[in-house]
């Protein structure tokens, strides 16, 4: 994992001196709008340029259908075992890209060079990849690491305002679980962060991507410490599938699943009113998200189709305190549905 | 690896001992004839009846498509990362349930009960799964190890006479590439074995597994050693590919293939013309093989999609000796075209 300015120039030697040698074949994942405003900038460093596959932006295009139609293309550019595929988008590019290159001829190298702040946060560590299916995200997929991630943060600049917020839930997630400091440094400096100030957004970037990394290490199978990061995810998964997939980014989604996950906290008594006050407050500093015009009980039948859920259980991690979380299996529906309606109530206060 | 008699009628107490315990949620992959024939037996050791999925019977089949409708199957059933899998059929179930095995939910285990004498030689050492693409086969896939496999000689009495000669050609290869004694004991008891007579099966099937897992486990991930296995398999591909799939087993094709081979082999003078006559016999005496009916140009070009063929080289295993082969990566077009018209030339021979 390498974070830095100017790395999107240099991509070339880098991924040489990480792979050995630069492979005869190399496919660049990305989407149409990150590639008009940056292929300049990517090819300067490839004397040979690479073969450039396209996956159309949003989460509807993260299919089964969509890793046939590039896989079939990688094979008709002759892509061979030592070919290697460069990810470069956001988070779809980013899972849907390492999955190919698990999957095609049973494996390739592949490095991340993530676009967007949650990409950079979120997608780059753990090794996580796949598509969704009409039954729920991310029910195919392979835990494949790259050789390399390469987070450019010169590249954060030209982040559409809402993808930046989006992607800046990660962050207040990461110090909700398992950092204060970093809960305190986003509450001081809200303006700074949002402004892209270099120096602050470095150190929510770096915090983000530290946190997860040091959980991420300690727990590779996502057996049990792990499911920690998916704090926000049992209803963010939800509202996303009750939406379609076409209102929300994923981090408003996980940031509004985060608000349901701090009511049925404060329920159970893991944190008390007043933090419970301050870090709902702390998403919304970071918003506005999105405003949901959904029924409770579609959202609450939601929650069922994911796939944390072992044996029909319903996992939730909820916070205790700040900066620490746990895994729970017993959340009843009661307090389900309580919660559901309490954030589906703040959002609709939310303007559409 | 075990392999036995009556072991399809125990099988859940022997999945009981390798995962732990039997998962809630049970799939079994395999085909409609497969199931019409077995599922009797094989239900009587399971309390609660496992989740049946059907793979359509042929090659044809073996797609990404495929994949797709039976991963969405696994999810409205809900299967969870605690599910398990059965792939129980002929290679294409295990390849394609190996797959899905491998993709599910990032993975859950599976166990592999190859019903045909082809899988249970074949697939089920190594742990390579996939899928076909219209470009060519297996290019989609994984290096997946089932948790056990379970290989019934009891099945093989059900074996139509056309597959078991098919699955032998496995055999033929293992002798061919590794095994002397194999090829002599196939030799001398063509009767019995094609007669299957326990023993002789036992016997044949025993070496040729244990050739296979001795060559994988020295090479896992197929960089040099592993390749041998692949002796027929550039031709034999082509030929599949060629036909569309159709006409061929897989076992035939590979064993026309293994004529070409050592056709080349003849020519460059790693195998001499006595030996050359000797391995010709033993392939037809496990024959017949299908008549072929095509253009030599066409299964020539056909080569070239194969995955072994790194950065545009086109591999080949070339028998040295008897019990030894080598690959080589300079085979010009006229050697081939030559071989292919030798081959072809045999297969007009054949009966249609």
């Amino acid at each position: 994992m390498l974070t830095g300015s100017g790395l999107i120039q240099t991509l070339a030697p880098r991924i040489e001196r990480v792979a050995g040698r630069l492979p005869r074949r190399v496919f660049v994942l990305t989407s149409a709008p990150s590639w008009a405003l940056w292929s300049e900038v990517f090819l300067t460093s490839f004397a040979e340029p690479p073969v450039v596959l396209f996956l159309e932006p949003g989460e509807k295009f993260k299919t089964m259908g969509s890793a046939e139609r590039l896989l079939r293309e990688m094979a008709r550019a002759g892509g061979d075992r030592g070919s290697l595929l460069i990810a470069f988008g956001g988070g779809i590019v980013g899972d849907v890209g390492g999955f190919l290159a698990a999957i095609f001829l049973r494996g390739i190298p592949y490095v991340q060079v993530p676009t967007t702040l949650l990409a950079q946060v979120a997608s780059s560590v753990g090794g996580k990849t796949g598509v969704n299916l009409p039954e729920g995200k991310n029910l195919v997929g392979s835990f494949n690491h790259p050789l390399a991630v390469f987070a450019d943060i010169g590249i954060l600049g030209t982040l559409p305002d809402r993808e930046l917020r989006a992607g800046l839930m990660e962050s207040v997630k990461a110090g909700i679980i398992r950092d204060r400091a970093l809960v305190r440094f986003m509450e001081e400096h809200v303006d700074e962060v949002l402004g892209r100030e270099p120096k602050a957004l470095e150190k929510v970037i770096g915090a983000s991507i530290r946190m997860k990394a040091s959980v991420v290490n300690r727990d590779e199978r996502e057996s049990g410490l792990r499911m920690i990061l998916n704090l926000g995810h049992t209803v963010g998964h939800a509202l996303e599938q009750a939406t379609g997939y076409k209102t929300l980014l994923h981090g408003e989604a996980i940031g509004w699943g985060m608000i349901a996950a701090l009511c049925i906290a404060r329920q159970r008594g893991t944190i008390g009113n007043s933090q419970f006050e301050r870090l709902v407050r702390l998403v919304h500093l970071y918003g506005p998200l999105p405003a949901l015009k959904l029924k409770a009980t579609k959202v609450v039948a939601a929650t069922g189709g994911d796939k944390k859920n072992v044996g029909g259980v319903r996992r939730f991690v909820l916070p205790i305190g700040i900066g620490d979380a746990g895994v729970v299996e017993d959340v009843t529906p009661a307090e389900l549905e309580a919660a559901v309606a309490y954030m589906l109530a703040r959002a609709g206060e939310q303007k559409p």
